[in-house]
């Protein structure tokens, strides 16, 4: 009942996370309806994008071809304002953009790109430690600070990189986890607030 | 800290319905990070739906210009083996391809496109009555089967709908609401129950 080219449509969207069938769909019937030439301009943004963006070689943010090849690196590794002796490990580019909205990192990062996870099937030697490594030694690094999120197969993953990098000597901290700006104790669940009281710090003496 | 190019890409997915910034974000990271050339191929099935899909001229429904212009025609629409005397009024297309899969309306299709709904500010001049009752007398049609959803707002446009077209002379139906099929009795709510109570129906005698 649909037209084959809406339905190949349907079939490229659902690709996208979290997509399902009935999203894609709808996604899909509102790129018809449209009548301001949405469609066409979101086509052409999105083959830019696929033409010229790709993962910086060095931290595995996104780079713009444009800034030049050979290696492809993003604005951030680009700057030379940045202090490079604080390496950031995130897990994804969201985060790395969520902590630069902060305003609280100078150095640079690193992205990690996945979680340790069982359930995934996502073990140590899934994780690019290597490289890590190697990051550590060539920037002359001297510390670390592991900003996964405080999740479960964030908390594993800090402590196995933790672990793996202690050879490097290299100082390694890892970001505070605690009751939210703004947020409400009655309200935190108990291992928020563990994390908040085991984490406290003094204010005087 | 974005590449002003892929800013540019969340802008534009962000008017997609539903999708927020967060999510527009995903997306546009998602494709970035593939390395099977999703971005491009997407980008062209985007530019062919964009540059080949209409809305059907009479129903509403999705048309493909490569069926032929002048008038713009669905593949509904353009069957001949419909039953023309039968005019089923939807809210959304999303409806009629679901309509269309369970294979129990042979007639026509009407695409509304909106219902009744004073919060969002669309009166009984918004809806399409003159278009509708065009159809009607120039199709001959005998049945109107009104199946906008069993919400408040579909049940306040299928009402609307009834009153308006009655001058036509047309039959005027309305799809059965009730317990659906699989359904527990148990966890429906009352509205449904009570529904599923007044349209019962004789099994014998």
């Amino acid at each position: 009942v649909l037209p084959e080219r809406l339905s190949r449509l349907v079939r490229w969207l659902t690709k996208l996370p979290g997509v399902g069938e009935k999203t894609a769909q709808r996604y899909a019937l509102y790129i018809v309806a449209d009548t301001t030439d949405y469609g066409r301009r979101l086509s052409e943004e999105l083959a830019q994008v696929a033409a010229q963006l790709r993962p910086c070689e060095r931290c595995g943010h996104v780079a713009d071809l444009e800034d030049g090849k050979d290696p492809v690196l993003c604005s951030i590794c680009r700057d030379n304002k940045r202090d490079s002796s604080t390496l950031c490990v995130v897990a994804r580019i969201q985060d790395l953009i969520a902590i630069e909205r902060s305003g609280a990192m100078r150095g640079r990062y690193f992205v990690l790109g996945k979680l340790l996870s069982p359930l995934e099937g996502i073990g140590p030697d899934d994780l690019p430690v290597a490289t890590l490594s190697r990051r550590i030694a060539e920037e002359k690094v001297q510390e670390v600070v592991i900003a996964t999120p405080p999740s479960v197969d964030g908390e594993a993953t800090a402590l196995y990189l933790a672990r793996e990098l202690a050879a490097t000597g290299v100082r390694i901290s890892r970001i505070a986890s605690g009751v939210p700006h703004g947020g409400d104790l009655e309200f935190a669940d108990e291992i928020t607030l563990g994390r908040a009281i085991d984490g406290r710090k003094a204010l005087s003496g």
